[in-house]
């Protein structure tokens, strides 16, 4: 079997319902030939489901210890956050996660400092991500966040709603925070090769179903539990293993990734923006919208801030101004 | 995105743990282009799931209606059994999973007479398989079980005793029923090229060990309980899947399969042979083994053949004799 490489991949998180889906799909899409499975709880019994599935040449290895998970790891995915459970909010998990996110910095930091890219899932992953990557010391384009389900969200609800294949909608984005707050992006939109804004100047969406479709697509991940009566987990894991195949070399990532910002407007934060994923880690440019577009971007920043300053009360992070005490590369 | 075929592919009991990874493996292999989840609870969530991780091209269809599931239907997986429960007996659960074979068999006969091939994993698989095969009114050959997940069992504990990659160990499989009566045949095993019998009767792996080691492959189903706590779901969707590839012109599938044998020796059973499946459907040999492991293949077939009868007791399937009638190609 030919791998994309044989750096070590680290699933943490890999005994969950995400984590073990991320096992199989790495293995499945070939990325690795070293694929190592680290979870507080011990993911044996995934590791055996994979081996009985007759992946021939991969070294499959399960650990509950840190050490042994991280030393000479090159690629890592984690969803090892705690679960987001019905009725609650990205933000509940804040305090929690971000803890967690915290003590997987450090582990970076202490066992694997040559990494060479990190995706972070847990939610709020825009501030898990951003933890990580402070405690970790990694440069930014090192990091990233799962973003991408909203953007995949509006193209499944637009390819609905227009009664047309998903891969004739493009231009689908949504930027900013990955939480209720996020801007969701219309004015790229095409259907078919038809700007979204004509069809809708004709009427074929109307304005108010316009709108209770970015709305709907904010609130996407509680569509899913209300469906299936759990979390999602397949698509955030396929997503966010397609994110490392990219930056491993393989077949480019086509959805806004999570990224840290520190520009002109924005500063210090962990956020969705017009992103490329290659060997070279994340690059990103500012997205190009419509005002209102660019006004509901800002909006997600200043949500993103206040909730990254409540960090900082909490104590789960310095101010700002010392962040390039613990990281210079911020 | 190239498929390999545009039929219709419906996995049945796709709201499920095994359904649902075998809807996301089925789209991941770029099996086809037209997949529909059907289960008697709501697959949409499922199906959400799929539309959300962006695979493009890709109809995707949840139902809950056995006639929209199956109209057209040419390729079929079904994981729609219930699953075993306090309190059940196993004969409990033989009758209750094998009458749903048997709506799985009329609803094929009524709805999709020209399906191609459907692949039974819902336990009992034997059984099921067999049920739905008379059921169903189809060839011997369209019919197939899981049986592979104890071969590959089997190779990756070999692999772990010598410490070998999975892919230098060959020539395992396990034969006859998929409960705890199977044959495990070690003859034909070689590890890097050296048969198992050689490394055995240099002590390299103890009579003890090899013995143990089949008892374990035979309980393999309630390692993964005891690891996972819950049952294995990952391993026999992947495996299942990687079945109907095979039959719909893929990559061939490596382990033997469950099916309908009709030969000098054994008659009127469902059980894993030495199968190949290709465009075909499923053609079989006889194991090639010692006279050890034929005793042991015999008495698999006893067990089976006795599970059978209990199923004509119970009313559920008519005497033998009477089969023809139901399904002139048996």
């Amino acid at each position: 079997m030919a791998f994309l490489t044989n750096d070590k991949l680290v699933i943490v998180g890999a005994a969950g319902m995400i984590g073990s889906n991320m096992v199989q799909t790495a293995l499945m899409m070939g990325l690795t030939s070293d694929i190592c499975l680290y979870d507080v709880f011990s993911p044996e019994g995934v590791a055996e489901e994979m081996r009985q599935s007759g992946f021939g040449d991969v070294n499959i290895v399960a650990t509950t210890d840190a050490a042994e998970a991280f030393t000479n790891a090159k690629y890592i995915i984690s969803s090892g956050g705690a679960p987001r459970k019905a009725g609650m909010t990205r933000e509940d998990l804040l305090k929690g996660n971000c803890e967690i996110a915290e003590g997987l910095g450090k582990d970076i930091k202490k066992y694997c400092p040559d990494v060479k890219h990190v995706v972070i899932i847990f939610n709020p992953a825009d501030l898990t991500g951003l933890v990580t990557l402070l405690y970790s010391g990694l440069k930014p384009s090192q990091v990233t966040t799962l973003a991408g389900l909203d953007s995949t969200r509006l193209q499944s609800a637009l390819a609905k709603h227009f009664g047309v294949m998903q891969s004739k909608v493009t231009g689908c984005a949504t930027y900013g925070g990955h939480g209720e707050q996020m801007a969701v992006f219309g004015s790229q939109v095409k259907i078919d090769g038809k700007p979204l804004n004509d069809l809708i100047s004709e009427g074929k969406l109307t304005h108010a179903q316009w709108e209770q479709m970015k709305t709907d697509v904010t609130k996407g991940g509680a569509k899913i539990i209300e469906l299936r009566g759990r979390s999602s987990f397949q698509s955030p894991s396929y997503l966010s293993v397609e994110m490392i195949r990219s930056v491993m070399g393989g077949e480019a990532f086509r959805w806004p990734a999570g990224t840290y910002v520190k520009n002109d407007k924005y500063q210090s934060i962990m956020m969705a923006m017009d992103t490329t994923l290659d060997t070279n880690g994340c690059t990103y440019r500012m997205p190009v919208g419509t005002a209102e577009e660019m006004d509901k971007l800002d909006a997600s920043y200043h949500h993103l801030c206040e909730m990254r300053d409540e960090l900082v009360t909490l104590g789960i992070v310095p101010p700002v101004a010392e962040w390039s005490k613990l990281n210079p590369n911020l």
